[in-house]
């Protein structure tokens, strides 16, 4: 996928119904990642007819540049090693970090409302089962990553804090290119088992049928050419978030990002699709947050990861004013928070850009172009990255770089004293790094914090994700701005993926899974994985679902609604 | 309106195609406050029959709770007095606040998207028009406060800093009854005028014609009655924000917010009636935020008034560990961020409750029923009031609080040394006090804070909104959360209020005013009345945008879509 990929445009939402079809089948599913492809195989592997579309002109979606760690709690690996993963135990974890501010550990749905509830529910009691059947069909054969932590491990209400994350079997030992192993299995088994997969396939709106179900779908092509699909019993969508529409994300998002590194495809074609049916939306103000590299996000580089590894032990991010204001080494998740701070006084973000600082060490040490990365080796693409001397230099470096891209930032610029705070940053930093003891923000206390640490020198410091910043030159900077992977709200299902509309009913023959529905994760990321292994049983459990769906009428004239 | 007050219930908003109506008018109005009598009144104004229902009992919705200031740049009072207010700097002053990551001084619309501009554009150009109006009409006259600042009176941008703000003609001196006064004015004209109103009228949904033009609506009555009422031309929604449906504020909203003090039948109605007609939803992660007791909030107590005058100079907040956090004279829309702050490494909402702590002397001199003061005189309902003769005895009270509401509120404690940490707190303060200057917080040093400081014994410390906390009891707490007053997401409408499509294009006969649709303001509150400021002028360009509408035929079966 590269920057110049051009995308079939964008048409009215609403639903048609549609007198002719050019294509019939069963089952059709809208989205090649990974919730489309599950869902395409356990749809065929039921006895379907299913045609899949995808509107980018390859499969994959955000899941090829996904690591695709799955998180499969009570897994059949972790059952084998003797892991207990009792339901309520996984369940009160979930809710712990959905809710926070509602979960009680003693309530019978530890705060959470009873659809979310229902919907954590069916994950647990169906991931394993998912996955499994994903394996035995040769479609997505795993190993499982035994010492792997959950992102909160060191809480009491996680009762089995490694053991859940799955891989694809064949990803490298680093477990970075999962995604790219699994759409390549995936796709094959796809098309090995008679799926019929059309890419360049943009679906704009639903078809229905004189008594209002969900019958099809109208998709068009990069030369706007229509094609009208039945689904004799049911539509899928997998069609990823709204990361790439960015009137969305203003005003839907709760921290103002400025992108994300799902596919450049993932533009919220569900959330209108599916809302223009009826469906309710929900989980809209939440995301899989993650910091980005904020040039590449501005530049909307179709190749942008998210900095899932804050790599670097010679390394501190600082804001405008020279000052460590976070610990670096904090899940992506919860690291991109840092810089949505809202000065109220002000009326203003002071840390929506914080700069990422390191020194030769890291640079000679922690350079990698996997798990997105900022300090990158040598060849690799470092557009992103000021180089100077000096701490002054540097200055000059970033300050040329923000006013570069002033009209996106809000006019964001450093202080008159940016340097020389940085400098007295750095004494105290490494201090911290002698010790081993992080005083302001105890970088590198967490299980998690080690897990993303990334490479360093040997010997490292006595608190491996520290060691002391140099006192000479060369220095590195980046921009670094919060961002997301990609959105994780839109219309409200069943657990089993059925669209729900306002009264809580399905709407007949409208399914959807993954990021393009609403997750009942709300503003947690429990895991590496906690993104894929839900979507992988829903997937199993909407295509089951959909299997059982009466046929629909295909022609007529517009029932009274 | 009281706690016992019973509304019609909830039932589908999916449009119909009604053959039969009840009723028949120009144009119907949804809702009684403030948008929708000014709705009516502006809509009869241009000689059309209108029809205006109200789903409580009575007239006035939120408006009634309201002091009704209201916020009309270069207003003619201002002119008559030669206060310059520039239209590009007013705006300039709206973006600043609007979207303060993507305000840049010299970009042609100040970093606003074109839409957020023309609403912006459209609110100074006919704010002033639509209020001499209703004031010559006798049905809104008003007084002219030349001294209240804009909330942000010191920012460079507002180059108007004082004299846009309006007030209800006949309201008392504290100018804390003004929505009292314009309800009761502006709906006696609307009867002398000859607007039918009708109470008790839940609208359900939108009916609509052969040509899909919306052409009506369904409302039901407390008894299940079905009304159906025919509109010429067309229907205005202002029927509020959705403050009082706990599940869309938890799934759109940016903060985590307890309740607000929006009129009880806010409840989302517009939201899935004007998204079930291909209504874009906008603007939904932002609210009208204030500081609110949290008691009375989880009682969703109906005579709850939000915070906007933290009362008491000699009154701090505190967290659960007995420590300052925030200034406490902020405004109120950023005080409230103070309770939503996340803490990533422990995943929790630290302040998610903060604990106002006051002496005798601000119980003596600060209280009042006015402004939603917590600090109130005898005889007014202070059930939200605990007392002790000591901070340890106020520690116990403070702790039995939480302790009846930790389902609700996440199990939130206080930490075991709160009283000891609570008196090391106070000493800190009390030395601020002294010298006048808030070293932590800088309390009290912008215009808006003393705006809202209230009353104050005499003599007055050096800085009016700190005085030393006596040493010795009786002390006072309540218990505080942030929330809101209404919420300002919904469908998106064109400056002339239409609501649009997902294509950006007026849905026939479909029309919103106020709370009920997207705000522009985004995240901003510009300053008192800068949520009824706006909605009048709204509601002046909808009324008159509707009376040109086409008539919509009335019967017949649905056309295709």
């Amino acid at each position: 996928m590269t920057a110049s990929m051009k995308l079939p445009a964008r048409a009215s939402a609403k639903p048609v119904t549609a007198a002719d079809f050019d294509i019939e089948t069963d089952i059709v599913v809208v989205g090649g990642g990974a919730g489309g492809l599950a869902s395409a195989l356990f749809a065929r592997w039921e006895g379907n007819e299913v045609v899949l579309l995808e509107k980018a002109p390859e499969l994959g979606g955000t899941t090829r540049k996904a690591a695709f760690w799955y998180w499969v709690p009570n897994n059949k690996a972790m059952q084998a090693l003797g892991i207990a993963d009792p339901k309520p135990d996984c369940i009160r974890y979930m809710a712990r970090l959905a809710r926070p501010e509602r979960y009680v550990a003693g309530h019978p749905t530890f705060g959470l409302d009873p659809w979310e509830y229902a919907m954590c529910e069916a994950f647990y009691d169906n991931a394993s089962t998912a996955t499994e059947l994903l394996a035995e069909k040769g479609a997505l054969e795993y190993r499982h990553c035994p010492d792997v932590p959950d992102y909160w491990a060191e809480f009491g209400e996680d009762k089995a804090p490694k053991g859940r994350v799955l891989l694809p079997k064949g990803a490298k030992d680093s477990m970075s290119d999962g995604g790219e192993v699994a759409i390549r299995t995936m796709s094959a088994t796809a098309r090995r088992h008679g799926i019929e997969i059309r890419t360049g396939m943009r679906v704009q709106r639903l078809t229905r049928g004189d008594d209002g179900a969900v019958n099809g779908v109208q998709a068009s092509d990069i030369d706007g050419r229509l094609t009208t699909v039945r689904a004799r019993k049911a539509v899928i969508f997998a069609s990823g978030g709204f990361t790439h529409d960015a009137e969305m994300r203003r005003n839907f998002l709760a921290a103002p990002v400025f992108g994300g590194c799902a596919a450049v495809s993932n533009e919220g074609d569900f959330v209108r699709i599916g809302a223009a049916a009826g469906g309710q939306l929900r989980n809209m103000n939440y995301a899989w947050m993650c910091p980005i590299v904020l040039e590449k996000a501005l530049n909307r580089d179709p190749g942008l990861i998210g900095t899932f590894s804050p790599s670097g032990d010679s390394m501190i991010y600082v804001d405008r004013q020279g000052r460590r204001v976070t610990n670096e080494k904090l899940a992506y998740n919860e690291s991109a928070q840092a810089f949505f701070q809202w000065d109220a006084a002000k009326g203003e973000y002071p840390n929506l850009v914080l700069f990422a600082i390191w020194d030769q060490r890291s640079q000679d040490h922690s350079a990698s172009d996997e798990y997105g990365r900022f300090i990158v080796p040598p060849g690799a693409d470092d557009a992103h990255v000021v180089k100077a001397d000096t701490l002054e230099g540097l200055s000059v470096g970033i300050a040329e770089r923000l006013a570069r891209h002033a009209d996106n930032i809000g006019g964001l610029g450093l202080s008159a004293d940016f340097a020389a705070s940085l400098g007295a940053t750095i004494d105290r930093f490494n201090g911290f790094a002698e010790s081993g003891r992080d005083l302001d923000f105890r970088r590198g206390e967490r299980p998690v914090e080690q897990l993303f640490n990334g490479p360093v020198a040997e010997p490292a410091g006595k608190n491996p994700t520290m060691y002391p910043i140099a006192k000479s030159g060369p220095f590195y900077a980046a921009l670094l701005s919060g961002g997301n992977l990609d959105t994780k709200g839109g219309p409200k299902t069943s657990p089993q993926g059925q669209v729900l509309d306002d009264e809580d009913q399905p709407i007949p023959g409208l399914y959807g899974v993954g990021n393009c529905v609403a997750s009942a994760s709300a503003r947690a990321y429990w895991a590496g994985g906690g993104t894929l292994g839900p979507i992988l049983a829903y997937a199993y459990l909407a295509a089951r679902r959909a299997h059982l769906e009466p046929i629909k009428t295909a022609v007529g004239k517009i029932a009274a609604e």
